[in-house]
């Protein structure tokens, strides 16, 4: 910075009737030392006034502006109560400390968009579907949201202004931990009706989604000793990273029709695994009934922990979805909702209903986290859950996604013939993989480069034997969903 | 539980016409399959069913019934499924696992208030507050939250309204974890407008308050090799807390008229300090313009790190509040702020402004610790910020909190003219020391015993030579804040 030309020199007094181009009448009446105290800092920020600079004395610099000398006294009391001058007795008043100055040209971390080819060329990392989401694309077949459009905007407002209208004023105070009474008496009432679930109101934690179950969980297991938690092969990639995240290992339990191989469990050395029994993620295979059993067993034989991430169980087309495990074993069980599937991740609102022996580092660890859930959001949730509002948002979503699913099984059919279905009527997403030996990470970068985001299969594999991609249909149109499985054919056959 | 009487015998089957009193006419029409499974699992949740009872034949239920055969064993199929039941070939369908039933008393972990002398007892453990907040008073002179009848719902629920009609959908999916561009743009502007900062949106990060502020700033100081952070003394009990809980020690650092003794903190072994500039908690000391340049010295000399918990900076009565910390030395303060003083704690939303070297890591943390806060009250926030509502409330406040200020130390100094009042115009509470020996927590569970909550300020001291009381005014009207002091004078001249 060239100090030279603006600035005064070192120690020499600044003043004269030019001081700053100071005019008084800028300055609301009442509030002239305010004023001044605030024209002086951002001299002082943008180094007109530089650090070692003295002030004008006090009856100077009064009789220049015309104002009382009591007006400029007060403005430098306020300027050393600052720490930006400091007073030097007969030496005057000095300019000690500069604020900061903000950056002049482009802003510290540009944020610019990977290409498709970077995004795909590494192992991802914990900002992958951060990059992905920046990514601009024509058609965004990614899974894990439902259809947004549909977000009940009226009722929730409707909801909003009735709780606004009905809380009391410490209902905006601190609040406890686990969440406000009513969304946990809301949520033990629909987990009883939608997941055959039995569960007492004082037994459910609020938290912001499944990824703070998680991460809450990671704690207390470790605080108990537990230093790996299975997981699905195939499995969600996201909860992977936020169990590592923790210092906790993930090794994979291999994924076949029946779900996780519970044999394969009985091997590992891990007192914990997290799964996805309603709707595997990303297979969408429903776990069996004998599995479901054999999982029972190992829980008792071992003292096992089972996560149940029941991340979008009431998404069954076919028929009504299998009871939770929850439901059958209450004191292995740690299970995991949310609404992000049934009404939107934006909300970051989830349930956890944890065994016995860890609700209470549970709580303890949410408290540390945030001290608790933002408390109106949780009121509106209530009432929605209460009104029957939730159920016909369901009833509206299976509608609307069966039949975007049924669009996108047709358009695989036709468009990647060679592409095999996997999983359950159910879902907010299908998995296809193919018999052949190309990197899905390729297909899907040149998905991405024409203008179609999909999410490779080996993304969310720790042993991956096959390409494939996870395609989400439920935010999409039919006529969407076509063209971008079609340009998903094109792709594929002009892959290198 | 007394099986014998209501159920049936080990392998015995089931069946005739009192089959569990079913009638199929209780059964929707087109939902027979789903109506018999329900019905099933309900029998083996209650032990009407038993684990190990055979179920009829379908041939023979499907005939009591008067339904079709394919209705029977499609509930049947549906139980297999659940893993409640299994299909043993010639030997039938035997019931092999139930469903949790719900505990038949009283719930499991029913919520009892402790009672003032318990809660005053002891070491204050990490749910204090929680435990403070579930006894019912008729006075609660706790110090920490705003006035908060005075929230401004109508203008929130305006707020809202426009947000939903203007949201797009995928603003309702999964976001940007440092917060919606809206809010960090419009935080930006507010702290130019009322802390003096300059800082480039990108640079904000939006978390759920500075509780969690302090949860993940705490992991990645660890993460970076600092093992201590020294904090004031007093200082808030909450912040030491959760700093402990992060596994960091928390030398004290006290505090005299001036603020924070930075010559001691010379001496201490931490690379890192909280630390209150603005309004000191709970002393209400303004940290003097002589000690912000020995920190600033201490920051260079040490590369030191300063938490500035600008907690309620913005609520000075007799002037401007003093310039942030972070706006004369952005590299080596990370600034703190929330609205839990500004609106309603129950809001959860604050923002941190770290210094350049741990900005990834800080968005690290959050994305692992809950993906970014939820995106709605975001968006309403930054509407609030920008048309000028959040500036008019605050206004609102001052008036309101100063005159509350002001009837409050009117009332100690009738009610307890023994006591010493402490600190700047400013703030949300005042701290009162007693020249004398007894024991401020005896005084606090007397004084709740009578129906008035305050909090000892011994809660809040390392090291506390005299005994003393943090007094929450704002949330208070003059009348009830009269009453209360009066009471805790009678209840000091009664102690033993």
């Amino acid at each position: 910075m060239n100090r030279s030309n603006s600035c005064p020199s070192h120690q020499s007094i600044v003043s004269g009737s030019d001081f700053l181009q100071l005019n008084i009448l800028d300055a609301p009446v009442g509030g002239r030392s305010h004023w001044l105290a605030q024209q002086l800092r951002l001299a002082i920020a943008d180094r007109r006034l530089p650090v070692g600079s003295k002030l004008p004395a006090t009856r100077v610099l009064a009789g220049e502006l015309r104002v009382s000398r009591g007006v400029v006294t007060e403005a430098y009391q306020r300027l050393i109560e600052d720490g930006h001058v400091a007073g030097h007795g007969r030496s005057g008043t000095i300019v000690v400390a500069a604020p900061a100055v903000p950056p002049e040209a482009p802003p510290t971390r540009p944020v610019v968009a990977p290409s498709p080819g970077a995004l795909f060329a590494a192992e991802p990392g914990a900002d992958i579907f951060d990059s992905m989401r920046a990514i601009p694309a024509r058609i965004d077949l990614s899974p894990g949201t439902p259809d947004l459009a549909a977000f009940p905007r009226s009722a929730w407002l409707r909801a909003e202004r009735s709780a606004l209208a009905s809380l009391s004023a410490s209902d905006l105070g601190y609040g406890d931990p686990r969440g406000t009474p009513a969304l946990r008496h809301a949520i033990a009432n629909w987990l009883a009706r939608n997941r055959a679930i039995r569960v007492d109101p004082n037994d459910i934690l609020i938290v912001a989604g499944t990824a703070q179950t998680l991460s809450l969980l990671g704690q207390v297991l470790r605080d108990d000793g537990i230093s790996a938690v299975a997981v699905e092969d195939p499995g969600s990639l996201g909860a992977r990273q936020h169990l590592r995240n923790q210092r906790l290992d993930t090794p994979p339990i291999p994924v076949d029709h029946q779900g996780a191989r519970v044999d394969v469990l009985r091997d590992v050395a891990a007192r914990a695994v997290l799964l996805t029994p309603a709707h595997q993620f990303p297979t969408g295979v429903v776990l069996s009934g004998a599995r479901r059993r054999e999982l029972m067993s190992w829980a008792s034989d071992n003292d096992g922990l089972i996560i149940e991430d029941d991340y979008d169980a009431e998404h069954r087309y076919d028929r009504p979805p299998v009871p939770a495990l929850r439901s059958v074993l209450p004191n292995h069980v740690c299970y995991a909702g949310s609404v992000s599937k049934l009404l939107a991740p934006a909300l970051r609102i989830g349930w956890v209903l944890a065994p016995p022996k860890y609700q209470d580092a549970l709580v303890a660890a949410k408290r540390f986290a945030d001290l608790g859930n933002a408390a109106l959001p949780q009121h509106v949730l209530a009432q929605l859950m209460g009104s029957g509002e939730m159920e016909r948002q369901l009833r509206f979503l299976r509608t609307r996604h069966r039949s975007r699913r049924d669009a996108m099984v047709d358009a695989v059919r036709t468009h990647l013939p060679e592409a095999v279905i996997h999983g359950a009527a159910a879902g907010l997403h299908l998995m296809i993989t193919f018999d052949a030996t190309f990197a899905d990470t390729d297909l899907a970068a040149s998905a991405l480069a024409r203008g179609v985001k999909v999410q490779p299969l080996s993304w969310h594999s720790q042993h991956s034997p096959r390409p494939g991609l996870v395609l989400g249909y439920a935010a999409n149109t039919p006529t969407a969903i076509s063209e971008g499985v079609a340009t998903l054919g094109d792709v594929l056959r002009h892959l290198p």
